[in-house]
């Protein structure tokens, strides 16, 4: 086991330089990095469109699609209006910092005002690896079951938001929102929530107007900052 | 990247040595180890249970519950009959074959028929690391969607079975049975697949049926072998 733990603490002193190096970028270029974690198939890609749907007429939105492999997603998104990077980590189970800058200094130029990277889907190990994201936005999914807290805690420790997708089904499931907020809380007191249906769009509008808001406030900032120097 | 592959390449051949400590483990002591892979939620514990319900008349069986935190499902486990032990992994998003050995000699002695290692939670990694067992199993739940082999293809790839749980929540989701088989036998024609709820018990026999002819046939060779010697 000890050589696993040398291991991480090398590549996390590589990673930390390279997300220092993207909130220099980020900060440069006045743009807000979102990274959005979760299970396979928690439905990042759906709350993405959302996201696309309602923002994109005030911004220029880029999209870090990373996969181990395929274009699903990218297509999607793609669909929805939004400027595509695909990124195939191979074996990779989670994108670093450094991965990530490579992605964003694909897009075109100049780029985006915000730019979202649709992590690999994974509850475990993205939440170890800081990429320099201005938000860390987790989802969890109703189907997932509301103890999942409790056992990954790493993830809901980490994350500045957190969505909890599919509400329509909670019928079919015994998913205790109160209970999941919770034990949430117990680990990230600070954490907003927002339970939402991608599919239905129950609670988008609450997730995006808090979203719109927190960009615009952290944009200016970067931009005042940017013009000052 | 190149460091992060060397460093895998380590580990893979660290790994290597300990997996063939395993088969020379189970095969002396005549053990089946099922190595059982899913996302968070997918419903691995509960796919256990039923497991247990079904061939704890016939079998000893010991579970190894690999979890980064919490002991949940090792209480659930345990109050259907099994022997646990409780696998704390930490940081690690996976299981090794050097942790899975020390659960398995954490065991009470002599060792159950059959030991079910409960990975932790991940649709990623757990794929990457032979554990030196005699059945690869891995369960796709309904609600994660039925493109995900093409987005997590090693899991797919390695898995000698694979589950689809939560089948009575199909009709609550756009998920295509038979177009995921189709994905799935694309990476991996000889996979043997069971369409299952463990929920209602719909699939369960089918399934329970096959792992016992498999574990029957499978522990009288290895038995066999060992009184030869």
């Amino acid at each position: 086991m000890f050589s696993i733990t040398e291991v991480r603490a090398d590549m996390q002193a590589d990673n930390s330089r390279f997300a220092a190096e993207m909130r220099e970028l980020t900060k440069k270029e006045g743009i807000y990095l979102i990274n959005l974690m979760a299970s396979p198939g928690a439905g990042k890609t759906s709350v993405i469109c959302r996201i696309l749907d309602a923002l994109l007429p005030k911004y220029r939105i880029g999209v870090l699609e990373a996969d181990m492999d395929d274009d699903v997603d990218s297509r999607t998104v793609l669909s929805h209006g939004a400027e595509v990077v695909q990124l195939h980590t191979g074996t990779s189970c989670h994108m670093d910092a450094k991965m990530t800058l490579e992605g964003i200094n694909m897009l075109k130029k100049p780029l985006p005002d915000i730019v979202i990277l649709e992590n690999v889907g994974n509850l475990v190990c993205p939440a170890e690896f800081d990429v320099g994201a201005d938000m860390r936005l987790m989802i969890l999914s109703v189907p997932e079951g509301d103890d999942k807290p409790l056992k990954y805690p790493l993830m809901f420790t980490v994350s500045d938001r957190m969505i909890i997708n599919k509400i329509d089904t909670a019928p079919v499931f015994d998913f205790d929102i109160a209970r999941c907020e919770k034990n949430v809380r117990a680990l990230n007191p600070d954490i907003e929530i927002f339970p939402v249906s991608a599919k239905t769009g129950e609670g988008i509008e609450a997730l995006v107007c808090s979203l719109y808001k927190t960009v615009e406030k952290t944009l200016a900032k970067k931009r005042n900052g940017a013009e000052n120097r």
